[in-house]
Order: C-alpha cells, then sequence, then structure tokens
C-alpha cells in the first residue's frame, strides 16, 4: 500500500522527494527495519548524515529493500551530509567514500555541508562520528577549512559523479549571498530549520529567488527536542497542542502532524519527519492529499516566534554560527 | 568643557574612545559645525561611511578643529566604512583613497566592511554615494566579490598604513567563523546594532573570546529608525518611555539616552551616539560617570525581543543579509 508522493524539481533537472524520512535520532538498534518498512510504506528519499551514526544500518535496511525486489535504487533519494571535522578540502572525498561505503551505495542523490563550521579533523578510526568536541569530551577546536575552500570540494564530489546534487545545511542570508559569489556550481537545496515558530519567510525568498529548493527539518517544532532534553523545548508550548494547528486539524479531519507538513509543503519547503509509528509513518507521507487554505496557512505563519531550536549552544555547546 | 572618555584596546595595541560621535544620518549643511562642536565637546572618535554621504563636510569640520588648535589629527580616531558596491579587491584601495581625500586626511583610524554584501561597481564619477541600488533606482545587483577576497584587501589596506585597523559591520556569528579561517589580520574592532531590544549576548561572547571589541550602533533602538519612517519601529515602544529604563535612569539622576549608553559600555559594547543638540552632545559624552548595578544591567538585557531595525529589508530593499 505504498503511497506515491509528489517530486520537487531541483535546478540541476534531478527530482527529489517532496516527502522524506529523516534519520536523525533513528537508533542503531531498529534503524534497519524502520528504513525498510518505510520504503515500504512509500518513503523514497532518506535523510542521513555522518553526525546521525546510522548509516550503516540504514544502508542494510535500504540493501534488503533492494534484495526484496521492493525498489531499485534508482527508485530511492538517498542524502547524506558532511560533518564539521571534514571540512578540510582534502578530508571531503575520502569521507564521502567511507559514508557512500556505510550505506553499501556508489551514489549519494544529494550531498549537503551539515553545518558552516569547520573544525578541527579527527579521523575516522580515532571515533566516528566524531561530533563537536575534539577530544570527545567538551573541547571546542575550530577549523582552518573557509566555507568557500568546502564547498569547491563538494562541487568536486558532485562532478565525479559521487553525489548526484549537492547542498548546504544551516545557513543564512549573508552566507548564501557570499556563496553566490565564488560556487561554480549552485547549490541545489538549502536544508533549515524550518517550522511554524520560525518561519523565516525571508529566506525562503532568497532561496526560491536563486532556484534553490528547501527542506525544512522538524517540521513539529519543539517536539524534536524534548527528547534531546532541550529547556528551550519543554519551556514552548507543543504545536501538536496548538488551537491554530489543531483547528485546522479538526477542520480537514487530518492529524497535527499532517497539518505541520502540509503548511510547510504548500509553503514551497519539502520535508523529513520521522516516526517509530507504522501508523504515523503511513500519515505523514500522505500529507499532499489535502490543502489548507491560504488563510490557514497564514495563519499558522502567523505563529512565528523567530524561535530556534537547533543551535548548538541551545545544547550547550559553545559554537556561534547561529549568533 | 571637554571631557575625557575612556579608551578599548584594541588586539593591535591602538587605542579607540569607547564613546564617540557617529555620523548617520547627520545634514550635510550642518555637519562641518556639528563635527567642529563635537570636537570641542570632547569627541575624538568620528563614525563614518561613505554611504552617509558626509565625508567632506565631516572632514571640513575636523580641519577647522585642528586649524583653530583643539585638536591634531593623532588626537582623533576617525573612521570610515567600504561601501558594498566597492567590494571588488581592485575598488577597495582607490576608494579608501577617494575616502581619504574627502575628510582630508591621511590614515583612517579603523575602516569596515559596512555590509557582508558584495553589489556591482558604480564608478564615483557616475553616482556618490552609490547606495543600494545599481541604478539608484529599485534594482539591485549583486556583485561577485567574496568576503575573503574583500578582506584580504582591507589587510592591503591596513599594510599600506591608509587604515591603522580594520574591521567588520553587520556580521553575525557564522560569518566571523569563516573569516577566521582566512583572516591573517584578525578584525579589530565588529560593528553591530545594539540595543535592549537587540541584546545579542553569543554574539559578543564570540567576539570576546576571539579578542575583537564590539561597538554598537542605534544604541536608542528604535529612535533612530523613525526619522527613516520605518514601520517597524513606529510599532514598537521607545526605550526612552520604557519604566525599566527610566527607573534606571531617576535612580542616577541621569536621562534614559545615558542609561542606555552606560548599559552598553558595561557590556563592554563601545557607542557612537548622534546629536544635533549641545546639552545632549555633552551628556551623551558623560556616559562612564556613573555606574548601573548589576542588577540593573541584567534587568535591561531582559528587555531582549531579537529585534532588528537596521536590515535592508525593513527598507523595502530585497536584500537578505539577515535572513
Amino acid at each position: 500500500m505504498a503511497i506515491d508522493t509528489p517530486f520537487v524539481e531541483l535546478n540541476n533537472g534531478n527530482k527529489m522527494p517532496q516527502v522524506g524520512f529523516g534519520l536523525w535520532k533513528v537508533d542503531n538498534a531498529t534503524c534497519a527495519d524502520t528504513v525498510y518498512n518505510a520504503i515500504k510504506t512509500g518513503y523514497r528519499l532518506f535523510d542521513g548524515a555522518c553526525d546521525y551514526g546510522n548509516e550503516v544500518e540504514a544502508g542494510q535496511g535500504v540493501a534488503r529493500a533492494i534484495k526484496d525486489g521492493l525498489v531499485e535504487r534508482e527508485d530511492l533519494f538517498i542524502v547524506s551530509k558532511l560533518w564539521n571535522s571534514f571540512h578540510d578540502a582534502e578530508q571531503v572525498e575520502p569521507i564521502v567514500k567511507k559514508q557512500l561505503a556505510d550505506w553499501g551505495v556508489d551514489y549519494f542523490d544529494l550531498y549537503y555541508i551539515h553545518f558552516p563550521v569547520s573544525l578541527k579533523y579527527v579521523a575516522p578510526e580515532v571515533r566516528y562520528p566524531p561530533g563537536w568536541f575534539v577530544d570527545g569530551g567538551s573541547k571546542i577546536e575550530h577549523g582552518k577549512a573557509s566555507l568557500e575552500s568546502t564547498w569547491k570540494a563538494l562541487e568536486e564530489v558532485q562532478k565525479k559523479g559521487l553525489a548526484k546534487s549537492i547542498g548546504i545545511s544551516n545557513y543564512g542570508g549573508a552566507l548564501l549571498l557570499d556563496l553566490f559569489t565564488y560556487a561554480t556550481i549552485k547549490p541545489a537545496v538549502l536544508q533549515i530549520e524550518h517550522h511554524p515558530y520560525l518561519v523565516q519567510q525571508d529566506l525562503l525568498t532568497l532561496a526560491k529567488e536563486n532556484g534553490i529548493a528547501v527542506t525544512g527539518y522538524s517540521s513539529f517544532g519543539p517536539q524534536s527536542f524534548i527528547e534531546c532534553d532541550m529547556k528551550l523545548a519543554a519551556d514552548t508550548p507543543l504545536l501538536f497542542d496548538h488551537p491554530v494547528i489543531k483547528k485546522a486539524a479538526e477542520a480537514h479531519g487530518k492529524t497535527p502532524a499532517q497539518v505541520l507538513l502540509r503548511w510547510a509543503t504548500q509553503r514551497g519547503v519539502s520535508v523529513i519527519p520521522k516516526s517509530n509509528s507504522q501508523g504515523r509513518l503511513q500519515q505523514n507521507l500522505d500529507v499532499t492529499s489535502f490543502d489548507l487554505t491560504q488563510e490557514e496557512v497564514e495563519e499558522i505563519s502567523g505563529l512565528d516566534k523567530n524561535l530556534r531550536f537547533n543551535a548548538p549552544t541551545n545544547y550547550g555547546i559553545p559554537v556561534y554560527n547561529f549568533a
């Protein structure tokens, strides 16, 4: 009973599913099965990253689905990201190849710079994934790779066919304007935190004017961060319980989660929810079968608080890229 | 009756007055007299910019003060800024020299990148100052100069002695982190919008950790933008009328303006107010003769709304560097 989701055409002609499955915080123990079941349910895009620490298991789920004939590799859209400690140009291709080997595939459909932050290199043999702290403890050591040098290394990754498209994540407007001065390949996709408490209209406008697709993460807002023990998230009213969201959900006979995802896709933002429940997995995928009214979209956008959860400082990590 | 203001020692050993006079929106007709009177009152730092369109007149005020024996050049700290349309490396030195000639001095004490935005070059003969729009009308045309290439051109300006120190303005955390990867001369000063509605603690922390002094502009918040007909400013309660500011002013027998400036300097942020009134000119300079209590500083910081007035989009200019 797979559900077809629509595609977004990227600026290089590639097509990206508008709804995908986000692998952040998916347990290693269940990840392979989760990915397998998601494919069965109809998910085709998987949004992974070195930092999520589950690329091997995600790849096992993919391999089983291909072996069982559920899909072929070309049906899938596999996404990964460059971690901060691999920004040095000479580290980019080797780590992409390691990540491809972990997934058991020979190309990524999309490969992002995860954060606009260069950290000192940590060899995979020493610690993998390396995380924010150079010693695995509490010490941040910034690296020496400029974003330009890292972006140019990503361009090489695309030219070599190791990634069909390349993008940036957690960039704001000024970084994009700077990137446009030096990029020879424009990013295909910008991935950002995006929910009704962080609407970011100006950033969407900038991306749109430049032909860059936008994928939003943490579409449910604080919900995603409560399991990270983040005080800011615990102190913020859940969007699932918000009267504006509940009213729209009741009006359309959908869940609050579906309303939040539909609000995003109607704004032109692709989404990558995750769920451990089969029912919600299916619901989350089925988000384009109804339309919010323009008034509902605007009322939801009106909840904006310019409130960002996924900043390093909110986890107690002294890295100030969102300052 | 000149008042001595304290100095901040920059990371290159130069000393910058902690309180200066900001030349934004100072009328051409009165600018020379204003600068002259400010020097007489005790101001030593003048914060100018190509974009303010009054460097010739500011220089006339300086020249008269020197001629009358009020000060010598070395007593002054003259600041200017590189406009967006001169970011191309080969345009930097010529425009610095033109700006020096306008001021009638042979070096700047500090020269900033005004905004992290490269716009297409407009020759000074065609239009000066050029403003945001390439045609002087409504069309934005972005340039091709990376911030790295522009920063390196500023480093050359400092090496040639055309500026004693160099800095950046309107940069956020991610741009600073990137700059640190390529700068061979670290910026001496970061200039940012800073008032109790835009407290920016994380950005101050980042600057401090990296030995960069911070100068705050628009210390009075919305006040500065009402004369620009900015709706956001008109819709925001004035800080001068805010009960928290008035209470502190009454407690110390000072004006709300003095409280706002002292709040900034106690946070380690230098200030550059302007005033057309001689009385306020003097009051604004006299901001270190009293101390707010730690509780007052924190109560004022608690007014933070993360509310930025001086973003291009707030003027209807479609440039998204603050997105």
